[in-house]
């Protein structure tokens, strides 16, 4: 019996993790559709032209719907369950604001980084390693300082804000290669709150795929 | 006497450039405040705690808000004026999703690309150039695709992804190391189409601040 949302996604990608933890935290009634990216899947005409152009995870199917880009995908989800939204105009547009500054440089930095020291093959030279984790860095700087005298980030409550944040910082140590309780105190109070949501789990109990050993750093 | 919008930008600053495009293109009553980016000054505690804890430009002010994110302010630029807006969900998801690859990968690397090939002092390591043009040359072939049979990037007409998606591609070549012309067409031939927008003009046409040279290539 087939489930209302198809989650396109695999194991590995924080991004798809966005959207999992979306649907496990609402109670939805969803099933994963395994991406075989480390086959090279999303990179192929045919995938794109099938699932998604922009050739990324994750992808949601719901009500003959396909959608694209995580925050996308969240915010579609909490108008559907009603939950994890902003409440009028000021909320949503900090909601908004920082998805983008998540998808650009929160975890755009850190899932680059991580990308590279851990799985990337061949990996990248070490100073593309180096800049990135000083990008992630600056990133982390200004996310722990907005976090200071607030739990979550965009209001008074969890929002898909939190959940967007969410994508890279639960993955193990050995593979981000940060650990945001000895270096970033206020991120690491606001992931306890996070992962204390009912329906959280962890990214390699959600979603689909082999578990890959990092690459020693 | 004080104009209705004020622009927190300099002038090479693409992002600020959507914007001050925006406010052009909308015939809006609007003034820039310079922001001395090459003195240092969004990297100060000040700066951070009175215009953008980001660190970020473009800050737009109106009427007591103080908005950051040119996502977020082109989004409320479009709901004030009426102009280059979403008209129904599914054209509103359609504009969110390329206003989210725009930030993340198509003006994101452009933009990162740009800046250490051009600007950036030290010079980065060349592996990181590399990194970042190849990754840029992706998320181009993705647009090019993508406009292969259409005319503008989210709907029948110009909308605010279109302007976000044009904050980098009209610097001079000597800058970004890119002529769309000889490379994607597609996306040469959208350019022709925003560039002939009443009201647009070229981003140091728009926006304060001294031209610099770029590094020689």
């Amino acid at each position: 019996m087939s489930k209302e949302f198809k989650l396109h996604c695999f194991a590995q990608s924080g991004n798809a993790y966005k959207v999992a933890l979306m649907l496990s935290c609402a109670g939805a009634d969803w099933e994963s559709v395994f991406v075989d990216y480390f086959a090279g899947m999303t990179r192929t005409p045919e995938w794109r032209q099938a699932v998604n152009e922009m050739g990324e995870i994750p992808v949601l199917e719901h009500a003959g719907n396909k959608l694209s880009q995580s925050g996308v995908i969240l915010n579609y989800l909490a108008d559907h369950f009603e939950q994890f939204g902003a409440r009028g105009e000021n909320e949503k547009r900090e909601v908004l604001r920082w998805l983008l500054f998540d998808n650009h440089k929160f975890t755009g930095y850190l899932a680059a980084y991580r990308w590279i020291r851990s799985f990337a093959s061949p990996q990248p030279h070490s100073e593309v390693l180096a800049f990135f984790r000083a990008r992630a860095e600056a990133a982390f700087g200004v996310v722990d300082r907005h976090l200071a005298d607030r739990a979550y980030v965009a209001a008074d409550r969890p929002t898909i804000a939190d959940l967007s944040m969410a994508g890279y910082v639960f993955y193990p140590t050995e593979e981000t290669g940060f650990d945001f309780a000895s270096t970033h105190p206020n991120i690491a109070r606001w992931m306890d709150r996070i992962s204390a949501l009912p329906g959280w789990k962890q990214p390699y109990d959600l979603m689909p795929g082999q578990r890959i050993a990092p690459r020693q750093a």
